[in-house]
Protein backbone atom coordinates (compact mmCIF):
# COMPACT_ATOMS: atom_id res chain seq x y z
CA UNK A 1 0.00 0.00 0.00
CA UNK A 2 2.79 2.56 -0.98
CA UNK A 3 4.69 4.26 -3.43
CA UNK A 4 8.04 3.43 -4.74
CA UNK A 5 9.98 6.86 -4.85
CA UNK A 6 13.25 7.85 -6.17
CA UNK A 7 14.42 11.41 -6.93
CA UNK A 8 16.37 12.17 -10.82
CA UNK A 9 17.29 15.51 -11.85
CA UNK A 10 17.27 16.69 -15.42
CA UNK A 11 20.70 17.03 -16.83
CA UNK A 12 22.55 18.48 -19.84
CA UNK A 13 22.33 15.36 -21.72
CA UNK A 14 18.30 15.22 -21.23
CA UNK A 15 17.38 17.90 -22.79
CA UNK A 16 16.78 19.53 -26.19
CA UNK A 17 16.97 22.30 -28.48
CA UNK A 18 13.90 23.94 -27.14
CA UNK A 19 15.58 23.28 -23.21
CA UNK A 20 13.43 20.78 -21.97
CA UNK A 21 13.70 16.86 -21.74
CA UNK A 22 13.54 15.43 -25.08
CA UNK A 23 10.62 12.47 -23.77
CA UNK A 24 12.89 9.81 -25.27
CA UNK A 25 15.02 10.48 -22.15
CA UNK A 26 12.26 10.27 -19.78
CA UNK A 27 11.24 6.99 -20.25
CA UNK A 28 15.01 5.86 -19.71
CA UNK A 29 14.67 7.57 -16.41
CA UNK A 30 11.20 5.45 -16.23
CA UNK A 31 13.57 2.57 -16.45
CA UNK A 32 15.49 3.63 -13.98
CA UNK A 33 12.75 3.88 -11.48
CA UNK A 34 11.86 0.34 -12.76
CA UNK A 35 15.69 -0.63 -12.11
CA UNK A 36 15.49 0.58 -8.70
CA UNK A 37 12.23 -1.20 -7.70
CA UNK A 38 13.48 -4.51 -8.74
CA UNK A 39 17.17 -4.20 -7.04
CA UNK A 40 15.98 -1.65 -3.79
CA UNK A 41 12.09 -3.14 -3.22
CA UNK A 42 11.82 -6.51 -5.00
CA UNK A 43 15.68 -7.71 -4.24
CA UNK A 44 15.86 -8.92 -8.08
CA UNK A 45 19.00 -6.41 -9.08
CA UNK A 46 19.27 -5.92 -12.99
CA UNK A 47 22.51 -7.22 -12.82
CA UNK A 48 22.00 -10.63 -11.22
CA UNK A 49 18.17 -10.75 -12.60
CA UNK A 50 19.48 -10.22 -16.39
CA UNK A 51 21.80 -12.91 -16.63
CA UNK A 52 18.50 -15.21 -17.02
CA UNK A 53 15.31 -13.59 -17.11
CA UNK A 54 14.18 -10.18 -18.35
CA UNK A 55 11.59 -8.02 -17.51
CA UNK A 56 10.15 -6.60 -21.09
CA UNK A 57 7.92 -3.64 -21.36
CA UNK A 58 5.08 -4.62 -23.56
CA UNK A 59 2.70 -1.59 -22.95
CA UNK A 60 3.07 2.11 -22.28
CA UNK A 61 0.49 4.68 -21.72
CA UNK A 62 1.65 8.59 -21.28
CA UNK A 63 0.38 11.78 -20.58
CA UNK A 64 3.16 14.32 -20.95
CA UNK A 65 1.83 17.73 -18.87
CA UNK A 66 4.48 20.11 -18.30
CA UNK A 67 7.89 20.44 -19.55
CA UNK A 68 10.57 19.88 -17.22
CA UNK A 69 13.86 22.06 -17.73
CA UNK A 70 17.77 21.52 -16.88
CA UNK A 71 18.36 21.47 -13.36
CA UNK A 72 14.99 20.64 -11.93
CA UNK A 73 14.78 17.59 -9.71
CA UNK A 74 11.78 15.57 -9.91
CA UNK A 75 10.27 12.92 -8.05
CA UNK A 76 9.40 9.62 -9.76
CA UNK A 77 6.80 7.52 -8.35
CA UNK A 78 5.55 4.09 -9.01
CA UNK A 79 3.05 1.42 -8.19
CA UNK A 80 0.74 -0.97 -9.09
CA UNK A 81 -2.24 -1.51 -10.28
CA UNK A 82 -2.65 -4.59 -11.29
CA UNK A 83 -0.11 -8.00 -10.48
CA UNK A 84 -1.34 -11.16 -12.90
CA UNK A 85 0.51 -14.35 -13.59
CA UNK A 86 3.62 -13.68 -15.59
CA UNK A 87 3.18 -9.44 -16.27
CA UNK A 88 2.50 -6.49 -14.02
CA UNK A 89 0.72 -3.43 -14.81
CA UNK A 90 2.60 -0.36 -12.86
CA UNK A 91 1.40 3.14 -12.33
CA UNK A 92 3.82 6.10 -12.34
CA UNK A 93 3.88 9.38 -11.98
CA UNK A 94 6.88 12.53 -12.28
CA UNK A 95 6.68 15.16 -10.41
CA UNK A 96 8.67 19.00 -9.79
CA UNK A 97 9.28 20.23 -6.91
CA UNK A 98 6.10 21.98 -7.21
CA UNK A 99 4.11 18.96 -6.67
CA UNK A 100 2.96 19.26 -10.08
CA UNK A 101 2.40 16.55 -12.66
CA UNK A 102 5.11 16.72 -15.43
CA UNK A 103 4.20 13.62 -16.74
CA UNK A 104 1.47 10.16 -15.86
CA UNK A 105 1.40 6.56 -17.01
CA UNK A 106 1.09 3.25 -16.82
CA UNK A 107 3.37 0.26 -18.00
CA UNK A 108 3.02 -3.43 -18.42
CA UNK A 109 5.95 -5.31 -17.28
CA UNK A 110 6.49 -8.95 -18.56
CA UNK A 111 8.51 -11.66 -16.46
CA UNK A 112 10.82 -13.47 -18.95
CA UNK A 113 12.97 -16.50 -18.89
CA UNK A 114 16.09 -15.74 -21.50
CA UNK A 115 17.43 -19.24 -23.29
CA UNK A 116 20.50 -20.31 -22.76
CA UNK A 117 21.72 -19.88 -26.33
CA UNK A 118 20.05 -15.89 -25.86
CA UNK A 119 18.11 -16.86 -28.78
CA UNK A 120 14.58 -16.76 -27.51
CA UNK A 121 12.14 -15.60 -24.48
CA UNK A 122 9.18 -16.60 -23.06
CA UNK A 123 6.83 -15.38 -19.92
CA UNK A 124 7.53 -17.23 -16.88
CA UNK A 125 4.98 -16.40 -14.17
CA UNK A 126 6.31 -14.69 -10.75
CA UNK A 127 7.38 -17.12 -8.09
CA UNK A 128 5.70 -16.55 -4.32
CA UNK A 129 7.62 -14.52 -3.02
CA UNK A 130 8.53 -12.04 -6.13
CA UNK A 131 4.87 -11.83 -5.95
CA UNK A 132 4.19 -10.99 -2.00
CA UNK A 133 6.95 -8.28 -2.93
CA UNK A 134 5.33 -6.70 -5.83
CA UNK A 135 1.86 -6.69 -4.22
CA UNK A 136 3.02 -4.42 -1.15
CA UNK A 137 2.98 -2.14 -3.80
CA UNK A 138 -0.68 -2.00 -5.24
CA UNK A 139 -2.72 0.84 -4.69
CA UNK B 1 -5.00 9.21 -47.96
CA UNK B 2 -1.40 7.69 -47.15
CA UNK B 3 1.29 6.74 -45.25
CA UNK B 4 4.30 8.07 -44.56
CA UNK B 5 6.80 5.43 -45.14
CA UNK B 6 10.66 5.04 -43.73
CA UNK B 7 12.68 2.45 -43.11
CA UNK B 8 15.64 2.29 -40.32
CA UNK B 9 18.37 -0.70 -39.60
CA UNK B 10 18.58 -1.92 -35.69
CA UNK B 11 22.09 -0.73 -34.75
CA UNK B 12 24.38 -1.80 -31.82
CA UNK B 13 23.69 1.18 -29.84
CA UNK B 14 19.93 0.67 -30.11
CA UNK B 15 20.16 -3.00 -28.30
CA UNK B 16 20.48 -4.30 -24.74
CA UNK B 17 22.08 -6.79 -22.91
CA UNK B 18 19.45 -9.10 -23.86
CA UNK B 19 20.54 -8.41 -27.22
CA UNK B 20 16.87 -6.35 -28.27
CA UNK B 21 15.71 -3.30 -28.95
CA UNK B 22 15.98 -1.04 -25.14
CA UNK B 23 12.86 0.76 -26.32
CA UNK B 24 13.42 4.00 -25.15
CA UNK B 25 15.66 3.72 -28.11
CA UNK B 26 12.47 2.82 -30.38
CA UNK B 27 10.88 5.92 -29.19
CA UNK B 28 14.23 7.72 -30.85
CA UNK B 29 13.36 5.94 -33.94
CA UNK B 30 9.80 7.25 -33.76
CA UNK B 31 10.89 10.97 -33.20
CA UNK B 32 12.61 10.50 -36.63
CA UNK B 33 9.93 8.87 -38.20
CA UNK B 34 7.82 12.56 -37.21
CA UNK B 35 11.05 14.61 -37.80
CA UNK B 36 11.15 12.94 -41.26
CA UNK B 37 7.80 13.54 -42.12
CA UNK B 38 7.59 16.99 -41.24
CA UNK B 39 10.96 17.23 -43.55
CA UNK B 40 9.67 15.60 -46.89
CA UNK B 41 6.12 15.62 -46.37
CA UNK B 42 5.02 18.52 -44.83
CA UNK B 43 8.02 21.13 -45.99
CA UNK B 44 8.66 22.18 -42.43
CA UNK B 45 12.21 20.78 -41.83
CA UNK B 46 12.93 20.88 -38.18
CA UNK B 47 16.25 22.82 -38.42
CA UNK B 48 13.75 25.82 -39.39
CA UNK B 49 10.87 25.08 -37.34
CA UNK B 50 12.59 24.76 -34.28
CA UNK B 51 13.93 27.87 -34.59
CA UNK B 52 10.87 29.39 -33.61
CA UNK B 53 8.26 26.47 -33.22
CA UNK B 54 8.63 22.90 -31.55
CA UNK B 55 5.99 19.78 -31.60
CA UNK B 56 6.41 18.98 -28.70
CA UNK B 57 4.94 14.96 -28.09
CA UNK B 58 1.87 15.61 -25.01
CA UNK B 59 0.55 11.64 -25.42
CA UNK B 60 1.93 8.21 -26.34
CA UNK B 61 0.49 5.26 -26.43
CA UNK B 62 2.54 2.11 -27.60
CA UNK B 63 1.99 -1.92 -27.67
CA UNK B 64 5.39 -3.26 -28.09
CA UNK B 65 4.46 -6.88 -29.79
CA UNK B 66 7.97 -8.45 -30.78
CA UNK B 67 11.44 -7.74 -29.93
CA UNK B 68 13.62 -6.41 -32.56
CA UNK B 69 17.37 -7.74 -33.45
CA UNK B 70 20.59 -6.12 -34.18
CA UNK B 71 20.59 -5.94 -38.48
CA UNK B 72 16.75 -6.06 -38.65
CA UNK B 73 15.61 -3.76 -40.84
CA UNK B 74 12.43 -2.07 -39.83
CA UNK B 75 9.51 -0.49 -41.91
CA UNK B 76 8.18 2.72 -40.02
CA UNK B 77 4.77 3.74 -41.00
CA UNK B 78 2.91 6.75 -39.56
CA UNK B 79 -0.64 8.52 -40.53
CA UNK B 80 -3.56 11.08 -39.35
CA UNK B 81 -6.29 9.57 -37.07
CA UNK B 82 -7.75 12.85 -36.18
CA UNK B 83 -6.18 16.78 -36.93
CA UNK B 84 -7.11 19.27 -34.59
CA UNK B 85 -6.63 22.89 -34.59
CA UNK B 86 -3.08 22.58 -32.47
CA UNK B 87 -2.56 19.22 -32.50
CA UNK B 88 -2.46 16.29 -34.34
CA UNK B 89 -2.66 12.64 -33.21
CA UNK B 90 -0.57 9.98 -35.37
CA UNK B 91 -0.86 6.00 -35.60
CA UNK B 92 2.03 4.23 -35.90
CA UNK B 93 3.57 0.95 -36.81
CA UNK B 94 6.89 -0.34 -36.97
CA UNK B 95 7.27 -3.63 -39.11
CA UNK B 96 10.07 -6.01 -39.95
CA UNK B 97 11.01 -7.98 -42.69
CA UNK B 98 8.03 -10.55 -43.02
CA UNK B 99 5.52 -7.80 -42.15
CA UNK B 100 5.12 -8.81 -38.80
CA UNK B 101 4.29 -5.63 -36.66
CA UNK B 102 7.14 -5.32 -33.44
CA UNK B 103 5.56 -1.74 -32.12
CA UNK B 104 2.07 0.05 -33.02
CA UNK B 105 0.91 2.61 -31.20
CA UNK B 106 -0.44 6.89 -31.52
CA UNK B 107 1.05 9.40 -30.69
CA UNK B 108 -0.29 13.63 -29.99
CA UNK B 109 1.67 16.08 -30.97
CA UNK B 110 0.99 19.65 -30.27
CA UNK B 111 2.16 22.89 -32.93
CA UNK B 112 3.74 25.84 -29.85
CA UNK B 113 5.53 28.46 -30.37
CA UNK B 114 8.57 28.96 -28.14
CA UNK B 115 8.80 32.81 -26.91
CA UNK B 116 11.89 35.19 -27.79
CA UNK B 117 13.41 34.47 -24.80
CA UNK B 118 12.79 30.92 -24.86
CA UNK B 119 11.53 30.39 -21.79
CA UNK B 120 8.01 29.88 -22.40
CA UNK B 121 5.84 27.30 -25.09
CA UNK B 122 1.92 27.72 -25.81
CA UNK B 123 0.36 25.96 -28.37
CA UNK B 124 -0.81 27.95 -31.49
CA UNK B 125 -3.23 26.52 -33.81
CA UNK B 126 -1.78 24.93 -37.53
CA UNK B 127 -2.06 27.48 -40.35
CA UNK B 128 -4.18 26.29 -43.37
CA UNK B 129 -1.00 25.58 -45.46
CA UNK B 130 -0.08 22.88 -42.71
CA UNK B 131 -3.70 21.31 -42.22
CA UNK B 132 -4.16 20.48 -45.79
CA UNK B 133 -0.29 19.05 -46.17
CA UNK B 134 -1.43 16.83 -42.90
CA UNK B 135 -4.92 16.08 -44.11
CA UNK B 136 -3.19 13.96 -46.93
CA UNK B 137 -2.74 11.66 -44.13
CA UNK B 138 -5.70 10.76 -42.62
CA UNK B 139 -6.70 7.52 -43.17
CA UNK C 1 44.91 20.50 -5.17
CA UNK C 2 42.07 18.52 -4.44
CA UNK C 3 40.18 16.12 -7.00
CA UNK C 4 36.54 16.78 -8.16
CA UNK C 5 34.56 13.30 -7.41
CA UNK C 6 31.72 12.01 -7.97
CA UNK C 7 29.91 8.51 -7.92
CA UNK C 8 27.80 6.80 -10.70
CA UNK C 9 25.99 3.95 -10.61
CA UNK C 10 26.29 1.66 -14.05
CA UNK C 11 22.64 1.42 -15.27
CA UNK C 12 20.90 -0.88 -17.85
CA UNK C 13 20.68 2.22 -20.48
CA UNK C 14 24.39 2.55 -20.40
CA UNK C 15 25.32 -1.65 -21.40
CA UNK C 16 25.29 -2.66 -24.20
CA UNK C 17 25.09 -6.61 -25.64
CA UNK C 18 28.14 -7.81 -24.22
CA UNK C 19 27.22 -6.61 -20.95
CA UNK C 20 29.69 -4.01 -20.48
CA UNK C 21 28.96 0.15 -21.06
CA UNK C 22 28.83 1.23 -24.66
CA UNK C 23 31.74 3.53 -24.78
CA UNK C 24 29.53 6.72 -25.90
CA UNK C 25 27.71 6.70 -22.39
CA UNK C 26 30.93 6.83 -20.42
CA UNK C 27 31.34 9.99 -22.44
CA UNK C 28 27.92 11.16 -21.11
CA UNK C 29 29.24 10.01 -17.62
CA UNK C 30 31.97 12.49 -18.22
CA UNK C 31 29.97 15.39 -19.30
CA UNK C 32 27.73 14.76 -16.42
CA UNK C 33 30.80 15.18 -14.32
CA UNK C 34 31.56 18.59 -15.51
CA UNK C 35 28.04 19.86 -14.92
CA UNK C 36 28.29 18.49 -11.22
CA UNK C 37 32.02 20.13 -10.94
CA UNK C 38 30.17 23.68 -13.07
CA UNK C 39 27.25 23.65 -10.46
CA UNK C 40 29.12 21.99 -6.94
CA UNK C 41 32.39 23.26 -7.20
CA UNK C 42 32.30 26.65 -9.55
CA UNK C 43 28.91 28.29 -8.59
CA UNK C 44 27.99 27.77 -12.79
CA UNK C 45 24.82 25.36 -12.93
CA UNK C 46 24.13 24.70 -16.25
CA UNK C 47 20.77 25.83 -15.84
CA UNK C 48 22.06 29.27 -15.80
CA UNK C 49 25.11 29.11 -17.81
CA UNK C 50 23.87 27.81 -20.69
CA UNK C 51 20.87 30.53 -21.52
CA UNK C 52 23.94 32.88 -22.81
CA UNK C 53 27.45 30.79 -22.79
CA UNK C 54 28.49 27.08 -22.96
CA UNK C 55 31.20 25.01 -22.41
CA UNK C 56 32.38 22.63 -25.52
CA UNK C 57 34.54 20.26 -25.41
CA UNK C 58 37.11 20.50 -28.63
CA UNK C 59 39.48 18.00 -27.19
CA UNK C 60 39.03 14.57 -25.63
CA UNK C 61 41.96 11.66 -25.05
CA UNK C 62 40.37 8.59 -23.61
CA UNK C 63 42.03 5.02 -22.60
CA UNK C 64 39.76 2.45 -21.97
CA UNK C 65 41.44 0.38 -19.97
CA UNK C 66 38.66 -2.59 -17.86
CA UNK C 67 34.98 -3.03 -18.82
CA UNK C 68 32.19 -1.74 -16.43
CA UNK C 69 29.08 -4.06 -15.75
CA UNK C 70 25.39 -3.81 -14.92
CA UNK C 71 25.32 -2.85 -11.11
CA UNK C 72 29.44 -1.78 -10.28
CA UNK C 73 29.74 2.03 -8.64
CA UNK C 74 32.14 3.68 -10.37
CA UNK C 75 34.50 6.98 -8.56
CA UNK C 76 34.67 9.49 -11.39
CA UNK C 77 37.58 11.90 -10.99
CA UNK C 78 38.44 15.36 -12.29
CA UNK C 79 41.26 17.80 -11.82
CA UNK C 80 42.82 20.83 -14.08
CA UNK C 81 45.75 20.01 -16.10
CA UNK C 82 46.35 23.63 -16.88
CA UNK C 83 44.10 26.73 -16.93
CA UNK C 84 44.47 29.07 -20.50
CA UNK C 85 42.72 32.00 -21.04
CA UNK C 86 39.10 31.02 -22.21
CA UNK C 87 39.98 26.96 -21.87
CA UNK C 88 40.64 24.37 -19.53
CA UNK C 89 41.87 21.05 -19.75
CA UNK C 90 40.93 18.78 -17.21
CA UNK C 91 42.17 15.04 -16.62
CA UNK C 92 39.85 12.00 -15.16
CA UNK C 93 39.66 8.72 -14.07
CA UNK C 94 37.28 6.44 -13.69
CA UNK C 95 37.83 3.79 -10.98
CA UNK C 96 35.32 0.68 -9.78
CA UNK C 97 35.00 -0.80 -6.74
CA UNK C 98 38.53 -2.03 -6.11
CA UNK C 99 40.32 1.29 -6.96
CA UNK C 100 40.64 -0.16 -10.78
CA UNK C 101 40.88 2.09 -13.26
CA UNK C 102 38.07 1.40 -16.01
CA UNK C 103 39.24 4.51 -18.12
CA UNK C 104 41.11 8.01 -17.70
CA UNK C 105 41.82 10.77 -19.54
CA UNK C 106 41.94 14.29 -20.99
CA UNK C 107 39.15 16.34 -22.15
CA UNK C 108 40.01 20.23 -23.27
CA UNK C 109 36.58 22.62 -22.61
CA UNK C 110 36.35 26.00 -24.15
CA UNK C 111 34.31 28.94 -22.51
CA UNK C 112 31.81 30.32 -25.05
CA UNK C 113 29.46 33.39 -25.04
CA UNK C 114 26.30 32.50 -27.55
CA UNK C 115 24.84 34.80 -29.97
CA UNK C 116 21.31 36.42 -28.69
CA UNK C 117 20.04 34.79 -32.16
CA UNK C 118 21.47 31.37 -30.71
CA UNK C 119 23.44 31.16 -33.98
CA UNK C 120 26.83 32.02 -33.26
CA UNK C 121 29.30 30.97 -30.70
CA UNK C 122 32.61 32.41 -29.61
CA UNK C 123 34.78 32.09 -27.25
CA UNK C 124 35.51 33.94 -23.95
CA UNK C 125 37.94 34.49 -21.36
CA UNK C 126 37.62 33.29 -18.46
CA UNK C 127 36.98 35.96 -15.47
CA UNK C 128 39.06 36.12 -12.47
CA UNK C 129 36.59 34.26 -10.30
CA UNK C 130 36.61 31.58 -12.07
CA UNK C 131 40.21 31.63 -12.56
CA UNK C 132 40.19 31.04 -9.08
CA UNK C 133 37.72 28.69 -8.53
CA UNK C 134 39.17 26.33 -11.33
CA UNK C 135 42.39 26.83 -10.18
CA UNK C 136 41.84 24.72 -6.83
CA UNK C 137 41.66 21.79 -9.08
CA UNK C 138 44.81 22.46 -10.22
CA UNK C 139 47.24 19.41 -9.41
CA UNK D 1 44.23 2.36 -49.98
CA UNK D 2 41.04 3.76 -49.66
CA UNK D 3 38.72 5.69 -47.13
CA UNK D 4 35.45 3.77 -46.01
CA UNK D 5 32.53 6.43 -46.40
CA UNK D 6 29.55 6.64 -45.24
CA UNK D 7 26.70 9.93 -44.51
CA UNK D 8 24.55 10.72 -41.55
CA UNK D 9 22.34 13.32 -41.23
CA UNK D 10 22.24 15.49 -38.01
CA UNK D 11 18.88 14.79 -36.09
CA UNK D 12 16.81 16.49 -33.25
CA UNK D 13 17.90 13.81 -31.23
CA UNK D 14 21.92 14.59 -31.44
CA UNK D 15 21.61 17.86 -30.58
CA UNK D 16 21.76 19.57 -27.32
CA UNK D 17 20.46 22.86 -26.18
CA UNK D 18 23.15 24.83 -27.95
CA UNK D 19 21.64 23.92 -31.15
CA UNK D 20 24.12 21.93 -31.88
CA UNK D 21 25.56 18.10 -31.53
CA UNK D 22 26.13 16.89 -28.03
CA UNK D 23 29.29 15.70 -28.23
CA UNK D 24 28.76 11.70 -27.18
CA UNK D 25 26.14 11.86 -30.00
CA UNK D 26 29.14 11.81 -32.10
CA UNK D 27 30.51 8.70 -30.71
CA UNK D 28 27.73 7.22 -31.37
CA UNK D 29 27.65 8.10 -35.06
CA UNK D 30 31.31 6.94 -35.16
CA UNK D 31 30.19 3.00 -33.48
CA UNK D 32 27.79 3.59 -36.55
CA UNK D 33 30.50 4.19 -38.89
CA UNK D 34 32.65 1.28 -37.50
CA UNK D 35 29.31 -0.82 -37.41
CA UNK D 36 28.99 -0.21 -41.31
CA UNK D 37 32.24 -0.70 -42.09
CA UNK D 38 32.53 -4.18 -40.54
CA UNK D 39 29.55 -4.93 -42.49
CA UNK D 40 29.98 -3.37 -46.03
CA UNK D 41 33.71 -3.67 -46.32
CA UNK D 42 34.59 -6.77 -43.92
CA UNK D 43 31.97 -8.87 -44.04
CA UNK D 44 31.60 -9.64 -40.24
CA UNK D 45 28.04 -7.69 -39.64
CA UNK D 46 27.87 -6.77 -35.68
CA UNK D 47 24.39 -8.97 -35.85
CA UNK D 48 27.06 -12.44 -36.44
CA UNK D 49 30.22 -11.24 -34.97
CA UNK D 50 28.82 -9.89 -31.82
CA UNK D 51 27.33 -13.73 -30.80
CA UNK D 52 30.37 -14.60 -30.01
CA UNK D 53 32.68 -12.16 -30.04
CA UNK D 54 33.55 -8.12 -29.58
CA UNK D 55 35.71 -4.84 -30.98
CA UNK D 56 35.67 -3.16 -27.94
CA UNK D 57 37.49 0.42 -28.27
CA UNK D 58 40.72 0.95 -26.18
CA UNK D 59 41.63 4.58 -27.29
CA UNK D 60 39.96 7.08 -28.44
CA UNK D 61 41.62 10.53 -29.28
CA UNK D 62 39.01 13.60 -30.86
CA UNK D 63 39.65 17.10 -31.73
CA UNK D 64 36.31 18.68 -32.40
CA UNK D 65 36.82 21.85 -34.57
CA UNK D 66 33.38 22.83 -35.85
CA UNK D 67 29.52 22.58 -34.33
CA UNK D 68 27.68 20.57 -36.66
CA UNK D 69 23.90 21.85 -36.19
CA UNK D 70 20.40 19.87 -36.82
CA UNK D 71 19.73 19.20 -40.19
CA UNK D 72 23.30 18.90 -41.71
CA UNK D 73 24.61 16.27 -43.43
CA UNK D 74 28.34 14.63 -42.88
CA UNK D 75 30.29 12.85 -44.72
CA UNK D 76 32.00 10.45 -42.33
CA UNK D 77 35.33 9.19 -43.67
CA UNK D 78 37.38 5.77 -42.09
CA UNK D 79 40.60 4.44 -42.66
CA UNK D 80 43.44 2.33 -41.29
CA UNK D 81 46.49 3.89 -39.90
CA UNK D 82 47.76 0.48 -38.32
CA UNK D 83 47.10 -2.98 -37.87
CA UNK D 84 48.62 -5.23 -35.44
CA UNK D 85 48.25 -8.70 -34.24
CA UNK D 86 44.80 -8.58 -32.74
CA UNK D 87 44.28 -4.85 -32.58
CA UNK D 88 43.63 -1.87 -35.52
CA UNK D 89 44.30 1.95 -35.10
CA UNK D 90 41.53 3.63 -37.38
CA UNK D 91 41.71 7.17 -38.38
CA UNK D 92 38.25 9.06 -38.78
CA UNK D 93 37.18 12.36 -40.16
CA UNK D 94 33.74 13.67 -40.17
CA UNK D 95 33.13 16.82 -43.06
CA UNK D 96 30.39 19.05 -43.73
CA UNK D 97 28.65 19.89 -46.91
CA UNK D 98 31.33 22.28 -47.65
CA UNK D 99 34.21 19.57 -46.78
CA UNK D 100 35.17 21.75 -43.56
CA UNK D 101 36.32 19.33 -41.11
CA UNK D 102 34.06 19.16 -38.00
CA UNK D 103 35.95 16.52 -36.48
CA UNK D 104 38.70 13.94 -36.39
CA UNK D 105 40.73 11.73 -34.79
CA UNK D 106 41.89 8.19 -33.99
CA UNK D 107 40.38 4.95 -32.33
CA UNK D 108 42.04 1.62 -31.44
CA UNK D 109 39.67 -1.26 -32.01
CA UNK D 110 40.59 -4.89 -30.12
CA UNK D 111 39.30 -8.18 -31.30
CA UNK D 112 38.09 -9.83 -28.84
CA UNK D 113 36.50 -12.95 -27.99
CA UNK D 114 33.47 -13.91 -25.84
CA UNK D 115 33.24 -16.20 -23.30
CA UNK D 116 30.78 -18.96 -23.65
CA UNK D 117 29.38 -18.17 -20.12
CA UNK D 118 29.39 -13.93 -21.52
CA UNK D 119 31.23 -13.24 -18.57
CA UNK D 120 34.89 -12.57 -19.62
CA UNK D 121 36.33 -10.72 -22.80
CA UNK D 122 40.03 -11.45 -24.20
CA UNK D 123 42.46 -10.33 -27.02
CA UNK D 124 42.43 -12.71 -30.22
CA UNK D 125 44.61 -12.36 -32.98
CA UNK D 126 42.65 -11.39 -36.30
CA UNK D 127 42.53 -14.11 -38.76
CA UNK D 128 44.42 -14.07 -42.16
CA UNK D 129 41.06 -13.32 -44.43
CA UNK D 130 40.46 -10.49 -41.75
CA UNK D 131 43.96 -9.21 -42.43
CA UNK D 132 43.61 -8.96 -46.07
CA UNK D 133 40.19 -7.04 -45.87
CA UNK D 134 41.59 -4.56 -42.95
CA UNK D 135 44.60 -3.96 -44.69
CA UNK D 136 42.78 -2.55 -47.71
CA UNK D 137 42.15 0.28 -45.89
CA UNK D 138 45.48 1.50 -44.53
CA UNK D 139 46.52 4.92 -45.94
Amino acid sequence: MNYFIKQEKIRFQHIDYAGIVFYPRFLEMLNGLVEDWFEEALDRPFSKMHQTNGIPTVDLKVQFKKAARLGEILTKKLWVKELKSSSVICGFRFEDENGTTCLEGEVTLVNVKISEDRNSIKAEAFNEEMKQKISKFII
